[in-house]
């Protein structure tokens, strides 16, 4: 991706050519997404060549936080924009401190904030990292909106979170008296809301970059990992192929698993035999170990289907020839062709090229929560997934 | 179940009635499917009562193979008969041992069959239980039928598991030079076309009882969980909530994980998402902590949905107060208020009372195929459903 093209796509009255015409739109089209990064980085210092000295050829400048500017339980940070390889990066990172307001609950019509000083009612530590593609976008939408979403998820059900187990109304009121035994029954706790407010969160924030993305003409997604710290526990919510991992002096724990078109082979293939249309009669979404052809037609070949773990071999017809739902090997494997993740935010007009087929029916905005235990003792570490172990931020 | 009705409907001869009218059919309705015990219980004595001896009125008879009659691997077997509730019992078991034929492959026309001496080629034991319901045809076709389908599957790719790692084509002929290389990439070995062959085998043994069913006119479904030893490995196929424990000494190891609708709710629910069609707005597909009512209106009561693992709290409208797809706890949990096991073969026709709503599309036949390493030095139990333990046929 060109510089002089991310400046005129990003940076409003940059040093880039005018803007290419836009196709007639009925209504004005929003400003597009400004391009930065993190916030905290605000005021970096840039290594290993001191800021003024002679910047070495092959030294690649590491980005972290400012000398005294701590993070969150003096979490660490550093990155280098795109291996080097460009001036723009389309990954984001985002921390903070997460301040969850009471709503108290009284009659429907009495309802109302009551603003207290947010630290009296309940307060957590946030840090995600988001894996852009398509362009920065829906990476830094994701990092100035993922939190609100979910501290607006966390307030709405705050009232919840204070019973033991929650209530079944959140008002309270008991409508039928056996409800505190249904809700033990399910084995619903606190930490249920919170793993469901993660849930929503990353639902409203796709929604939300959607929404954005549409009115100022713009693409892309990204993926997402947030970690959570709240009422002395560590949450891990995962959409994408990022990875957490827990460090206890020797132990290295990881606490995401990825989602790629490997790893969730079996549900897009299902998404696909439940609803064929989708592939539009141009994929077949059986799985070979290679793209077949011309002369395999005839042979019985190794594959294997939706419900099918194992493989088997099945005469090749020529609806097998067409391209695979799911295709190539390992950092290759792509759906549709196209994308190398099978969760994440964004991508809503995403769609394989030269045809009318969305990836976004088969790309989940659904994180996986893994809650960690207790926080205490354990120091915890996010990372950008493997392929980006050499350069992508850490929150340590 | 009435032993009247029993008698009527599956013991042919038998001293019931005459069978009650039929619907006019286009053609000749197939035999019913005759009652049985396992073959393998032909001859069998009852406990705890000798055979001639007076029966106490508590005691309940347990029938076991006669006495001189191994199974394989020295395999036991018990049951009592529908815990003595009835005369009869839905529940099926069979074991034997599996002998696979080579099949030879040449240029397309020259395939043939060289049945050499089984043992000449591959066999293998196999064990399984079938828990039925709704009467008990479809557990007693799963026990006829199902190790001939695997015995077909494992004969169809016979040459394929002779080589390591098993060639891209069954022929043996190479049509791209890299074509192994492809094959060793994605890492399939010989055991995965036995979890190929299992997996393809419950789709075949499906199909067989759908037709078979329909042709006698007959209803049914039944839960399949299948043990098979094979080139000196171990694999459980289960297909509902049976279970399948691996017992080396002291240690108890699972084989098998049980589905049920509490266990496959985000599946079902995400299948119901996507074609809301087939709960023609007669249920909803949200969870709640019990069903709700007409109190509940305007409340906010604790929900999820199919991509939640956590609880969040939601306005209850209208459409919630409908029936919910999974509805109750535990063994109590039931899908469409209908089934209490959200995998198993059978049950084509099967409907929600008194609609047009198949069960089936949530219902899937498909098992989940574990291998559990090597033979040696273990014991293997496969046994009914834990509601079952106190009498269900246990093979060991």
């Amino acid at each position: 991706m060109s510089a002089g093209w991310f400046r005129r796509r990003f940076l409003p009255g940059g040093p880039g050519g005018p803007l290419p015409a836009a196709p007639r739109s009925p209504r004005p089209r929003a400003s597009p997404v400004p391009y930065r990064r993190p916030r905290f980085l605000r005021g970096s210092a840039s290594g290993p060549a001191a800021p003024d000295g002679p910047r070495r050829p092959d030294a690649r400048p590491v980005r972290c936080p400012a000398r005294g500017r701590a993070l969150p339980w003096n979490a660490g940070y550093a990155e280098i924009i795109n291996a080097e390889k460009s001036e723009f990066n389309e990954d984001q990172a985002a921390c903070g401190k997460l301040s969850i307001r009471r709503c108290e609950f009284g009659p429907e019509e009495d309802q109302e904030w009551l603003t207290l000083c947010p630290e009296e009612f309940l307060t957590g530590h946030y840090w995600a990292l988001f894996d852009g593609h398509g362009g920065p976008a829906a990476a830094i939408l994701a990092a100035n909106t993922l939190h609100s979403c979910l501290r607006r998820q966390l307030e709405a059900i705050g009232e919840g979170m204070v019973a033991t187990p929650p209530p079944m109304h959140l008002s309270g009121r008991c409508v039928c008296p056996s409800d505190p035994q249904f809700v033990e029954e399910k084995g619903i706790r606190t930490e249920d809301l919170v793993i469901g407010a993660l849930e929503n969160a990353f639902q409203e924030c796709d929604e939300v970059i959607r929404r954005e993305l549409e009115a100022s003409g713009q693409v892309g997604g990204c993926t997402a990992l947030v970690a959570v710290s709240l009422k002395g526990k560590l949450y891990v919510a995962n959409a994408g192929d990022s990875r957490a991992i827990l460090v206890r002096r020797d132990e290295v724990q990881p606490l995401s698993s990825e989602f790629t078109p490997e790893t969730e082979r079996q549900r897009i293939q299902q998404l696909a035999f439940v609803y064929p249309e989708l592939l539009a009669d141009e994929f077949t979404r059986l799985e070979f170990p290679r793209r077949l052809k011309g002369d395999d037609l005839g042979q019985k070949v190794l594959f294997r289907d939706y419900y099918m773990s194992g493989w088997s071999y099945k005469c090749v017809e020529k609806s097998d020839l067409k391209y695979p739902l799911i295709h190539g090997q390992g950092r290759q494997a792509r759906l549709l062709g196209t994308l190398a993740v099978s969760r994440g935010l964004g991508d809503h007009q995403l769609r394989v090229l030269d045809t009318n087929i969305h990836l976004k029916p088969f790309l989940l905005s659904v994180p996986q929560v893994l809650g960690a235990g207790q926080n205490a003792d354990t120091q915890h570490t996010g990372e950008g997934r493997q392929s980006h172990r050499g350069r992508a931020g850490v929150l340590r």
